[in-house]
Parts: C-alpha cells; structure tokens; sequence
C-alpha cells in the first residue's frame, strides 16, 4: 500500500468521491446532493471544468483514496500590467485526516501550478465561519487584505 | 451629445483609455505603468480576456467617454451541485465623477450579465483599505461573508 501523500489531476471516475468531500463538510451539507448517480449538474460542471485550460480540479489521493479536493481557476486581468492570477476555491480534506499536511500539501501545488502559469499572485476567499481555515491559510503566507463580498442571486 | 450613462463590452481601441482608468487610482498608480505605446503585457491580456468566453470587460460611457471599467469572469465550479458564479475585479470609475452612479450602473450590469449566464452568485473582492467601496457594496445587497487572501509571489 501507498502511504505516501500525492496530488493529481482529477479525471471524471473520481467525480462521486469529489462530491462525498463536498458535502461532507458543515456549510457544504446544507448545499450539497450526494445522490446515486449523481445529479446532472456535477457531471455538466465538471465537463465545463475539464474543458476549460484556465480551470484545474486537484486531488490529493493517500493509498489509492482521495482524501482532499481544490480548484484552482486562472484568469488574465489588465491591473498589474495584464497580470494573471490563479484562484483557489472549494478547497476540502476527509475530516478524519485533519492536521496531517493534506490542505498544505494541495495549497503548495497549486501555488507550484499558479507559477508555473505566470501568475502574479493566488488568491482565495474564506468563509468567515471557517476561522480555523483562516488561520491555516495565514500560515502559509496569505494575508487577509481584501473583504470577499457576496450577492446570492434568486 | 449623449449624457446618458450607457454600458458597453471593452474593444481594443479603448484600451489606453481603460489603463488610463486604472493607473489613475491611489492603490492603481504604484502598480501601472501608462504609457503610450502602452507595455506590450496589456495588449497580450486585453486579447487573452476578450479571447475567452467566461471574461468580459465592461466599460461604462457618458458623452463618448470611457468613465468605467470592471472585468467579469464566469466560472464553473462543482460545489453548490456544479453552479456557476460570476466574480466582479478591477472596478474603477473616473474619479471626478464619484457619487453620479456610475458603478452602480455598471455592477448592475454585471449582476444582469451574470443571471443571463445562470451564475447564482456574484462575487467579488475589495481591498480593507477601500472601506468607501466595502459600504458602496454592502448598500448594492453585497454580504461580506468572506475573508479575501491573497498571497504575492516573488
């Protein structure tokens, strides 16, 4: 058995454990449909994400299991002299593995990825009712500088 | 003459007028470099914006002159069962018009754009040292939910 931690790209056979992650979290399982087969929706939204080259599902996969899920999204911009940033989203780990360096391990690859690709800077929000995910982020070098602003649409 | 406030997608030929725009700005003018011919890096990511289906820049326009810029980005993400959101970035309005209802205009733009395109949230970023701008959001029904970080890379 593998026990050593890696990180891969996810393909679309890992998409239902994707999504086990996703909603099995607090705020995820309020927003989540964990159903068999999965709605619709995911499979469209993953293809969307597949085919888009500014847009990366990122895996962290312990002996053969996935145990940690980010996105990363790359998008040019004009400030900072048409600069490119890379944005960190939807990031989760199996809650029975905290504090063993898989979020680390993924935020380091996807800082890895985001200059590989230029990028200027990585970002990412965090919902003020994670503090503890704000203090992991803080550790590794983010700086919480920016407000991040919600419109829900109807 | 026109003096009605329109809104508009950015063309190439705006583009000076648009980094104009965005050096003219406490927190723009130390990391802009306007000049004419402008750095080849915004013309690469002014074609690198318009080239790709989920990024639009938005200009606003009054009398046959540029008095606003946002960019919006679409992206497709697996949480909220594979929804799309809308992220709003590089809002900026010609300073000697603050107050006439430009960005309003403009964000409302953008949140109309972003229901066309089914995003069920708009998101955007501002910076803590914009405390004007975190109120001119939360009074458009922003929520400040999040905590921004961004982490610079050398």
């Amino acid at each position: 058995m593998n026990t050593q931690l890696k990180c891969k790209k996810a393909e679309i056979q890992d998409l239902h454990k994707i999504i086990e992650l996703l909603a099995d979290d607090e705020l995820g399982r309020k927003r989540e449909r964990l159903e068999d087969p999965l709605p619709e929706s995911y499979i469209k939204a993953f293809n969307a994400i597949q085919g888009d080259p500014n847009n990366e599902l990122i895996l962290a996969v312990l002996a053969e299991e996935i145990v940690g899920v980010l996105q990363i999204t790359f998008t040019p911009y004009l400030t900072y002299q048409g600069g490119w940033r890379a944005t960190i989203e939807g990031v989760r780990t199996n809650k029975f593995l905290r504090g063993k360096g898989i979020g680390t391990q993924m935020i380091e690859w996807a800082i890895h990825l985001a200059k590989e690709r230029g990028a200027h800077v990585v970002q990412l929000t965090t919902d003020k009712q994670r503090p503890e995910a704000l203090e992991f982020y803080k550790r590794l070098g983010f700086r919480a500088s920016h407000e991040g602003l919600k419109l829900h649409l109807g």
